[in-house]
């Protein structure tokens, strides 16, 4: 990259740093905890949101911002679950960044509890972009493959959390879910580690009470 | 975006275009045929490259040039067949660029007839960018989801083929092809749809064939 490109970035970075920032202030003044999954596409983002939807449904309230560079059709899934959703489609942007959820923000009731940002299918550009939230989740389905966290170190690396999905298909693949997790912890030691099957619902109650005790941390003024 | 940012973005690619032009020239005078490989990470573009290496074997000389943000991993894997390859690293970056490419050249021995290049795992970025390929094709692993071409649909629209991977899968999954395929023909009607098992070995040979066939339509002037 040259110089000039070089700057350029650094000038974006620094004003959605600032924009995420005005987010994160706003957010915890409501009360409301935002969690950023970041995946590859198709690691079962929205299946795990589908998923967590039942599993937090009449405690406590989740609203959710898609990220899509185009279609609808991911928040027209998680309202069919009576969860109130925003789609943003960045029409061929590769990452949410945090002046696009600053739109939505008046929006969301302030009722609401646990603010899950969806971002686009995209295990590289999504990892520098801070989009205000207070957890950073990042998926690794076991379909891709255990050698990824060494191949796409900044997304593990920027993460509190790595969620192993689709557990399900463990025994029709070559995937090694302890080389996946110990790959991944040599990158980011402080990683919390879950392994879920979100169609089965196989571990979607410990993801959720992880999410829960960081909302308890946040109203504390813990966070 | 600003107006600044899209400005250089245009400056990149209109540079990464003649970088590209340059390397396609240079192929086509050297009756090599080179074919680019985008998908999600973990779709199987490593373990195709693996199969292709087995059939193709004895019959036509391949090389590969292996793209990845950390390790030399693919490259390894590449290299146990028997096949040359070369990796780049990209240390950050979502997409290889045409001159990344230019750089190997140099290296790609003479006898080669078939020249692949597996681009960074990240179905978004790597379509904006020509490498100076003759065929270009985007994977879909069974895992990811038959809704992915409308989601992401510029990978699909710059593509010549589409490869469904991991179809031993299917009976493991919620994954219909025919929606797959019908939704990224939608998007690019001329696209050639082929299926594989690369694990299995499923399919691998009607695609082997498809770039036997470009080969010698570009080595007859017809490409």
């Amino acid at each position: 990259m040259s110089t000039k490109t070089i700057r350029v970035q650094a000038d974006l970075l620094a004003t959605n740093k600032q924009a995420a920032a005005a987010i994160r202030r706003e957010l915890r003044g409501r009360g409301i905890l935002a969690v950023n999954l970041l995946s590859s596409p198709g690691s079962g983002k929205t299946t795990l949101l589908e998923s967590l939807a039942d599993r937090l449904k009449g405690r406590y309230r989740m609203a959710v911002i898609e990220g899509d560079i185009e279609t609808e059709r991911d928040a027209e899934r998680i309202r069919r679950k009576g969860v109130p959703a925003w789609q943003i489609t960045t029409g061929g942007a590769c990452h949410l960044e945090a002046r696009m959820i600053g739109k939505v923000l008046g929006e969301v009731p302030a009722e609401i509890d646990l603010l899950f940002i969806e971002n686009i299918g995209n295990l590289v550009c999504p990892a520098s972009y801070d989009l205000g939230e207070d957890v950073r989740c990042v998926l690794l389905s076991s379909p891709e493959g255990d050698d990824k966290p060494g191949k796409y170190p900044q997304a593990f690396l920027s993460a509190d959390c790595l969620i192993l999905t689709k557990t399900d298909l463990n025994p029709h693949l070559p995937f090694d879910p302890a080389r996946a997790a110990a790959e991944a912890l040599a990158i980011k030691p402080a990683l919390r580690v879950f392994s879920v099957s979100a169609l089965r619902g196989d571990g979607v109650d410990d993801l959720a009470a992880y999410f829960v005790e960081a909302l308890e941390r946040l109203r504390s003024g813990r966070a």
